[in-house]
């Protein structure tokens, strides 16, 4: 069981790798994570630069919004953050970062197709695109509906949220998941690199590159996180 | 109130960011700042390395360029430095840097189109080209009428400076404002990575890239710099 | 003569040289050595963060794959290093890194053409890709088959291994070799800075690059690795 | 006046700024520098890894490649040095190194045209490309018919050394120079960003990038390299 003071302490260092995995520039990007029995959110504080957090500087708050713990105001995607607790029940943790080859997906509005066997590790399928909100969905509230598309994006693809834990934003940013805080930063670093591979490998093949074939998706995706899995020390 | 000697090392520690931020090589950029009072221009002194700089090297000038303080030569571009102080009262910093991908947009002539949300949280559209000096221009004072062909196309496209706080100078390189040198450094970092992004959303979109929704544009803009703005713990 | 120590030593230094060069993110590669008598492979354990590694966490096994000493599970891949220390005889070390230029030609099944000396430094030829693996062969043992399909490009190409120490894994990643663990990592930076050229030469030239001149290949080549090698201190 | 134990520091320094600027990887790249009298080479020896280099371990030629201090095998490259201080009087210092971009115009077998003022502050003009060297050359003697053949490109060319102080061997990578060492690094760091620059510029232009205005790159080179200088604090 993880204590309040060590959900603190686990949020606060997954937001340290943000920038030390190269996910981030400036203030880009932040990391939050549910309490064990799934009631509290505790997340990075809104425009304080890495260097200067520390634990206690990450703020608290229940699913509705209200702030438990910390002084200080909660990051301004914490709406966002929230939907998704919400909606999806088996998710741990929430990363969102403006990483460059994510984002320029993102931009472009282009799926990161599967490609390879890097992207099957963390991600068994295409990394999809949600669609723009309207004017009236950015008016009334932009932080819950940028929440609100994502769900229903997940939700009209019909996959488990943990097949494929990301989604991009349409002319945003990806949106990352996981079941534990360093879980959801390992799939967005993985995302990263697996966008950054995606492009080089678009450029080689004239735009048109090859799918990886759905058996090895498969296995590769499994021998890690399937029931039978077999990658790493079998902790947890 | 600002001191002149916490002037020159808020000056300092801005110019020691350009090359830690990745935005220079060797020597190429500088960063200068006005005084509370209008009336002086700290800037970096020319041709010294970053790792060399103290804040007592910082060269301080009135706004005509006369030197006030200060044992160097300034910086080789302070007569275009000193042009947008004089014809933006608004601006309080001045960043030039060679960055690799805002250059090279300078270079194609080509402006930074807003594509998405890291490019809308520092300018409200895109970031556009001068046109090139003639040589009638250049031989009668080079960086004089940089400064002036800058202010030209400032005026010419009506904007507000502090909406879209940057610049291509055609065949050279961005100019970059902000209220203080720190923010004058966020929105050059911000320019650079969102000319990197820019560059990868055109190549995923052969060349033709979908420019974000104007609406999306402005909340994302407004929530950071509007005068409802909620970003970050509202100092200042 | 090398003792277990020291072997496990020398994997362990070659295992972390891959993130220090920039090969890998997160746990995307292993390295692995023989043992001078043939009979022994060192190699990584199984997800373990390369900050965590100590020389004794190294685990030693014999060419059947049963566990000689270490505490831990040895790498997912260790299967496929078994089959390449068993089908050539002359390697005494393997590398498998997801390095991103490389990873992305594996993806694209595109070689790596020899388009400069910087290649023909380390690898007489183009690096090319083996066939994907089929359903059946990653039903019965993904690993085992992926090293098989290895050896059969290697054994259906009539290269020596030694001349060209590295190839391409359709849809998943290079894999590189050598006589010792340090020059397999050697061979793994030159694979993935050739690779990076490889992809720039190509968008220079429209995607038909000219290939380096045979004879300066050779030339290149021999200057190293020939037997008449002049380069370097002559240790060895 | 420069002793031979100051020339050996100043040469061994400049090597440790090949990997620190990002211009190499492995061993790929050496400097030398000529000693104040002309009659005296120093270079980095063959192989050694840069960090494990140290000033004595610099070794010092006559300009026949007669050892005259030092207990290593010379730089591999060493006949080529030697060429351009032949036949280059005016020039002080040489750098070779297999940076990234340049290698891939010198691959591509294109010049880095001149399409912005970065390129402009150290090189007065495109950086062209040498013809492949002939299959006799290479049996001859293959690196000092590289430094030959760039030789006859200059005087071809009729260009002063100093005025563009580097040149791409087809096929292989720059060799780049100037008046010291560290003006040669700075001259290689410079090709190598104006490279990367030139690269996306093309990308961004559809291959066909706009030259820099002649007026402006003779300002920009002048005001710098020119009689009349007016950049830096006015040393030497």
């Amino acid at each position: 069981m993880t204590s309040l003071s060590e959900l603190r302490e686990e949020v606060w260092r997954a937001n340290l790798r943000l920038p030390s995995e190269g996910l981030v520039s400036l203030t880009w990007g932040n990391v939050s994570a549910r309490s064990d029995d799934g009631s509290l959110v505790a997340i990075k504080p809104s425009g304080v630069p890495y260097a200067d957090l520390g634990p206690d500087d990450v703020v608290v708050l229940d699913l509705e919004g209200r702030i438990v713990a910390g002084d200080l105001r909660p990051s301004i995607d914490t709406a966002t953050h929230l939907e998704l607790y919400r909606a999806f029940p088996g998710i741990g943790a929430v990363v969102h970062a403006h990483s460059t080859y994510g984002t320029a997906f993102s931009q472009a509005r282009l799926p990161i197709d599967c490609l390879g066997t890097t992207h099957a590790d963390h991600f068994a399928g295409p990394i999809t695109v949600t669609r723009p909100l309207s004017p009236d969905e950015v008016g009334e509230g932009y932080e819950v509906h940028t929440g609100r598309v994502i769900v229903e994006h997940m939700l009209d693809t019909g996959r488990d949220p943990l097949h494929v834990p990301a989604v991009l934003v349409a002319g945003h940013a990806p949106f990352v998941w996981g079941t534990t805080p360093a879980a959801a930063v390992d799939n967005a670093v993985t995302l990263e690199v697996s966008a950054h591979m995606a492009l080089v490998t678009r450029l080689l093949s004239g735009g048109n590159p090859p799918v990886l074939e759905s058996w090895i998706l498969a296995t590769h995706h499994e021998r890690k996180h399937g029931k039978n899995a077999y990658y790493g020390q079998g902790e947890g």
